[in-house]
């Protein structure tokens, strides 16, 4: 196992315990409500500052120091295994350094000097990882370890820094022992509905890392469109994008998006969803999907994948082989939602199929029948995988790893879900109470904020196999123009739930921290919505 | 009165009648869903392109012109009364130049040739003003006229460009003769509640142009914050702002976001809400506000203006009297609602000087004498005033030209309410059914859309008396980080209602048209929102 530490030496030399010990926080600014009128919450500044989310354990001193921003330095300590060309810390380094001082550049005429008794003049990172080059991966079984961990604990140190009334930065003694209460903490993104430019998804990865969250889950094509370029089957995006040059994602432009990832902790799982959720998928590969019957004669539309071919099976072997490829992560996730029957019931040919199977007249085992067969597939290709909860209901045959995405129902029913899931031993994870796609008007962030992914009845042992959850943005009526702020900071709410104790549920401490974290997400260019009737010290510039 | 008419001459010479006969429109793209799965509606091409709002009549042919885009010029006609200096028209002709053809610069090898012919080289503006400088302001009562009209003009000219299949710029032989259904038809942005940079507000003037929109309601300070630095008053943008120097609008914004309007044919009506709303004029401004009490002793907190204070109107006549100079419109929005009476009832003063007045235990009473005194002061102003229901409801005496501004009540509720007022002989505007701060999940446009301000029982003298409508943006849940996109194109089915005849109803006529218009806007810089699944040629670059 690695280990992960930071410590501010020089001046301030108190070594660090599990992640960071840095300084408390005390702020000049206020980012709230002004204290009258139409409050919903009163806005009460936060013991904890602005930190989001927050830590497993902090402790607060009132001593400060300050941060001398013409000649602070990052730098590898000297016990550090992490070697020079360790592009993920370099990497961090720099964007801490400007989310910390701005544009603040050394200028000419400081000259270098004896750091005074309350300056901290240098952050020492410590990392102790065999992988000195630090080219690994972030995965599902990190111990939130040297990669994986550090832009979480950079976040932190730059989350405690804040401005006194002269614009110096200052950082108070602070001691923090952090962790995240679950592993997998995401985002869905939708790019078949709507295409998202490069720009949109790397924001929202800037903005992911700022708030410790370490799975990007890529749900790229779907129905609408299918955006990713395919190198074996071109031909997939060339006719099902909406565009085949200007809305699509080349080789280059995924790679890119996961080495960025990368470089903030975040992993990128990709959902191929199969056999619904594919009319776009027909239009480049014939044969791949149902044809519907109408009467005795093909009525020209398409059902989902057709299940009865071998066909069907050498395409989707030679593309999970790709894809497998193509994206470093130990899981995929296989989609399985939402399958309608009707077109499957209307083909004499998959009738026949169903009689000579004996399935009778249960299209679900059909749907079972292809999965089965789809998740031998993947698991040649030394993945895991992750499905969606309606593949466990139907009764498929897992590896004892699957993961399972819970998104359907009511309160109740969901819960019922994990239960039933957990009591048959699979890992599980959370989205339904996420839908950020779905919005209201108000402060709709607070119902997101209670959930809790282990509320459900239990035993203990079935609680920890909760790995955690995602907020999902599906795609009907987000784009470029308003992904963003529609996105943050109401994610920002599920990002503490998974991330700090499951004890921090006070909604009025939430308030007062996410509304200085909004802001702070504003300041950092991240265009996050406002909770409520207030200011930023420095509002969003663009339009 | 004046008259305005823009036609194209040298190988079109078609006169054009009311206001532009141009040619219509045959477009390649598809802004729209693609036919498949969950469809709310089904994209069809509307025969009217992507003209929005409809114009009140379009005639369409099929002959269709090239516009060379580096020869294209946009001239004053020889009859045209415009003087050289009209900066209304330059500043529109390259606006629309640079909306129809993009970055296109003339290249320096092409050589100015003859024109073919069937090709437009040339688009001539001719209006008919006596004011041949473009000084003046757009009012209430221009007949859509020079200055008012012709931004809308050259908007409907613009959209009627099209590409074809190389990219070369066309327009289809079209007549048009239009006018708008309603002489007000606004858009009401709170700067209080969040304060908007300056560029944000100008971005949205721009895409009011592009919707025809021609009142932009500024409600400029209420409880919040009173972000108005007022040369006479400057305390209380410097108490009550959120920040004295970075959330202020100086006087030289002021002027500038008036002049940016006016060149778009826009009017600024400011709002200066009194009595209640008035949290931040207290910061700056002792004794305005009525201590309020708690049993014998004041409770350090205030209520509404006190109105039983000599100081109080000698502050609104000094303030009112600066206001009507700094902003040209013939109204200024007086506010008047939500008056709440509990902290005027806690007050002894305020009580013995009911007694005095007699005006027992209604308090209303006391806010109609309040309001009474303030309608004197602004009209010695020589301003005509809107005011919220509640003045009128409350009975208060008004000039026979002020505008009631209808807000309130369920839809049973507002029809009654514009039936009061217009049997009254007032007339009346409404945005109630407009209030777009409010959101839900889906395609909330298509109630905007269906809303209609005349549809309440009446005669048609009554109906007469309806001068419009506007579409309504508190500030909340909004600042620069999501207003755009939660305003477009959701005020858009605002902008048809009110300009369009009452019969374009189509809702998926519109459906088409706006999907289109929308990707217009975002072509244009404007990030509005999708309706649904769909795509734009240029999505929106922005984060």
């Amino acid at each position: 196992s690695i280990y992960l530490s930071i410590y501010l030496s020089i001046y301030l030399s108190i070594c660090l315990s599990v992640c960071l010990s840095v300084c408390l926080y005390k702020h000049e600014f206020r980012g709230g409500v002004r204290g009258y009128e139409e409050d919903e919450l009163v806005y009460e500044p936060s013991k904890y500052g602005s930190l989001w989310p927050l830590p497993q354990k902090v402790r607060v001193s009132e001593v400060s120091f300050k941060l001398p921003s013409a000649s602070f330095k990052i730098v590898d300590a000297k016990e550090s295994s992490a070697g020079p060309s360790c592009s993920l810390l370099q990497n961090a380094y720099r964007r801490y350094y400007e989310y910390m001082f701005g544009s603040v550049r050394k200028p000419g005429y400081v000259k270098s000097r004896a750091a005074g008794p309350s300056e901290i003049s240098e952050l020492q990172v410590w990392i102790t990882s065999a992988d000195s080059e630090c080219d690994s991966y972030p995965s599902l079984t990190s111990d939130e370890s040297c990669e994986f961990a550090l832009p979480h604990c950079l976040e932190t140190f730059s989350q405690l820094v804040y401005e006194d009334a002269y614009g110096a930065k200052n950082i108070n003694s602070t001691t923090i022992s952090d962790f995240p209460r679950f592993a997998h903490r995401g985002i869905l993104l939708d790019t078949s509905r709507h295409f998202l430019p490069i720009k949109v998804i790397l924001a929202n990865l800037e903005a992911m890392a700022m708030n410790k969250f370490n799975v990007f889950h890529w749900h790229i094509v779907d129905d609408p469109s299918f955006p990713y370029l395919s190198r074996t089957f071109p031909q997939l995006s060339q006719q099902g994008a909406y565009h085949p040059y200007t809305h699509v994602y080349t080789p280059a432009d995924v790679k890119m998006i996961i080495e960025f990832a990368r470089l903030r902790g975040i992993r990128v799982i990709p959902e191929f969803d199969t056999p619904g959720h594919t009319q776009s998928w027909g239009k480049g590969q014939k044969d791949l999907l149902t044809p519907c019957y109408s009467g005795t004669t093909p009525s020209g539309t398409f059902g989902p994948v057709n299940p009865i071919l071998n066909t069907t099976y050498s395409f989707m072997r030679q593309l999970f082989s790709e894809i497998s490829s193509v994206f470093p992560d130990a899981y995929v996730h296989l989609g399985g939602d939402e399958v309608d029957f009707s077109c499957w019931r209307s083909n004499p040919d998959i009738q026949n199929f169903m009689e000579q199977q004996g399935f009778g007249q249960d299209y679900s085992k059909l749907e079972s029948f292809y999965i089965q067969k789809l998740l031998d597939i993947v698991t040649t290709t030394q993945k895991g995988y992750m499905i969606w909860q309606e593949v466990f209901d139907n009764g498929v045959k897992l590896k004892p790893d699957t993961l399972i995405h819970v998104w359907k129902g009511n309160q109740q029913q969901y819960k019922d879900e994990m239960a039933n899931i957990t009591s048959a031993g699979y890992h599980t994870l959370l989205s339904t109470p996420w839908y950020l796609n779905r919005i209201s008007y108000g402060q709709d962030w607070q119902g997101v904020y209670r959930a809790d992914p282990q509320d459900f009845k239990g035993t203990e042992a079935q609680k920890k196999l909760v790995i955690g959850g995602e907020a999902c943005l599906w795609g009907e009526y987000v784009d470029a123009t308003n992904l963003t702020p529609r996105l943050w900071p109401r994610a920002s709410a599920v990002a503490e739930r998974l991330w700090s104790a499951k004890e921090v549920t006070d909604i009025s401490d939430a308030y007062s921290r996410l509304s200085m974290h909004r802001c702070r997400l504003v300041e950092r260019g991240i265009p996050a919505e406002p909770l409520f009737t207030s200011f930023c010290p420095h509002e969003y510039k663009g339009v």
